[in-house]
């Protein structure tokens, strides 16, 4: 096992009805930006629950945060964050949402001419506005974690920033919001949640057992509920579990100990930042592609993963690995969930050259739990993929 | 799964080496009052690696702290605290010193005249002097949660305390701190953290998959781990689990959502107050023979158990649930735990008797997770524990 460190202060209100416990964990007196998106909570009733807690406090919203959320409409709320002298914010939403909300929570203290900066510069955000969340859409984890991915039009470039700063102050996790989460987000939900545990486990044995025996029980639950919270939103038991799961998916535990890869997320954030595909989608893509391009260095942990995940009992390591990679892909398709590029765009011919490129580029030359995934072999995974 | 809140703040600093890392964690000019029980730590060079660490810090030291913490002991520790004007605390030690610890956060901040009322009042301590540990033995989780427990040998009580403000800042977990652990002392940290996850899991199915799997998770690792500790305590990946699993055992995590029965604590700690018996030892006297009295109401997850945790796959729901039980005395008499109290005592005969009547006194009537378990079901399955 590696040495670690842990940290996690977000303060979790779990369950039907715990919207309004928010009140009690905002500090009295604060003007309070709410940042929400394209307002579909004012379709499905959480707006108002939102607002009746907010009743006693001074409240300035700011709407239309989009999906990877935007740099430019971001920097409208930070205009509004200092014209109106908000001492509290309160995301409600998805990942997007709470990354955007995260953003502007290093910007308000940020004390450089361009913000732009905190995603290009790679610095730990310390100090942050304070801020919580109201969850609407299970997938990220980022309702627990200080991390954010933000994204930029102009340049076609989605990044990351993070720090211990940035950890909400509390997170309400109300699992009936999920009744009314459209079919494809859901989808795209336990996509999400299922690969941020793969990246954080399908490495090389590491002698963290207990943590290697968590990532399977998520993955496990999420592979129990998915079926069941496609078939029936409104099944409680089912929805928690699969809102707990998520956020467990991602919440700093179960990479502690243990080396991590990431280099799925890497290569499909470009295919989001390219072609706008959904972003648990391009996990989907890009997945099954990378195991398969890295099998030696990770068939010992793909074969343990077919074997407790998957029930894979016949074979020998190699058989039960590629088995292993096999069912992934096919608990994606079960999902609605496409695989390959070309489902999603007909210009893709050019598409593995152009990342391998911004990679270099940007001089990140090895990802991946050796860091020896160079530009050349992000070309060849990306290939696959089409 | 039920509704909860999750809030758990301590950092933790995990590995070889990681002691000296505590210099960072304690606030610049803070005078530190170093807590550590019978001196085993010279002995073992932790001590040393300590007062390194402490260097810049002005140091004030409180030996002697025993186990089963005792209050009069405690009340010396306060008084050095108030004539020193401490402002920070250091636990070095196990669950005794580091509850111990835990008592004088709260008794330093409390206002009344009696701080026994800590212990007896019941009321959840919202702030404490702030303190950090330095665990050398893995069994209690006391390092990343904000409960205690205080024994006064004076009226033969030992009784529980907690609240948000009791969490340590920081703990620092070295997995080295293992090699020098008495075997009987690692035998009772094996049994402590597995009867921990026990009592937050052997109750009915509630709809906690994620919970129940995690728990499994952690029941798994310490039945992996424990042959292997017992036979070499210098194996470092070995140690690493050992030590993870027993914080993750009680955390917090594990019970959110899920109903939870600490009945085989409570007739325990009376064992413990009664005839000194090492606490661990206590709970693997009671949990065999509190699962026995109470298997139509606890079947179902002691099956679960059986199936997930001892690969039980024969037999129907009852032969499942009863060859767990088995299984469960088996681990303990492995460790070279005994299970009866006439193991320990010759003089039990009344036992039963005395902690049936001593919980009718405090009121204790239903002790369980249907708090259920009277003052006569207690003396049921304590006469079956001779």
């Amino acid at each position: 096992m590696n040495n670690f460190d842990f940290y996690n202060p977000t303060k979790i209100l779990f369950g039907k009805g715990k919207i309004e416990n928010i009140t009690d964990e905002i500090p009295e007196g604060a003007k309070v930006l709410m940042t929400y998106g394209g307002g579909s909570i004012k379709q499905n009733g959480i707006y108002e629950q939102v607002k009746d807690a907010l009743e006693d406090f001074k409240v300035v919203e700011f709407g239309g945060i989009p999906p990877n959320p935007e740099y430019e409409v971001l920097l409208d709320a930070l205009d509004v964050i200092k014209e109106e002298d908000i001492d509290f914010m309160l995301a409600v939403g998805g990942g997007s949402v709470i990354d955007g909300t995260k953003f502007l929570s290093a910007a308000a203290l940020y004390e450089g001419d361009n913000p732009w900066e905190l995603l290009t510069e790679h610095n730990r955000v310390e100090e942050g506005l304070p801020f919580g969340t109201v969850l609407t859409l299970p997938a990220t984890g980022s309702e627990m974690n200080s991390g954010a991915v933000v994204s930029r039009k102009e340049t076609k470039e989605k990044l990351a920033m993070g720090g211990p700063g940035l950890f909400p102050k509390f997170s309400a996790l109300d699992p009936t919001v999920i009744r009314t989460v459209p079919e494809r987000q859901l989808a795209n939900g336990i996509t999400d949640a299922f690969t941020h545990v793969l990246e954080q486990y399908m490495t090389y044995p590491a002698g963290g057992h207990l943590q290697d025996r968590f990532a399977e029980s998520i993955m496990q639950t999420l592979i129990e509920v998915a079926p069941k919270v496609m078939e029936d939103q409104s099944d409680y038991e089912i929805a928690s579990n699969f809102m707990w799961s998520c956020t467990m998916a991602l919440n700093g535990l179960i990479q502690k100990g243990v080396p991590t890869d990431w280099a799925v997320h890497a290569m499909g954030h470009e295919l989001t930042a390219l072609y706008g595909i959904d972003h648990a989608r391009t996990l989907a893509i890009i997945a099954p592609r990378h195991y398969e391009e890295n099998f030696g260095s990770k068939k010992e942990k793909l074969a343990q993963y077919g074997e407790r995940v998957w029930n894979i009992t016949e074979g020998d390591m190699d058989s039960k690995a590629t088995k292993a990679i096999q069912k992934t892909e096919s608990f994606f398709h079960s999902l609605n969930i496409d695989t390959k590029l070309s489902d999603y765009t007909d210009n893709y011919e050019e598409t593995a050259e152009i990342i391998a490129s911004r990679f270099k580029e940007r001089g990140w030359l090895g990802l991946g739990e050796h860091e020896n995934i160079d530009p050349d072999k992000v070309e060849e995974i990306v290939k696959k993929a089409y």
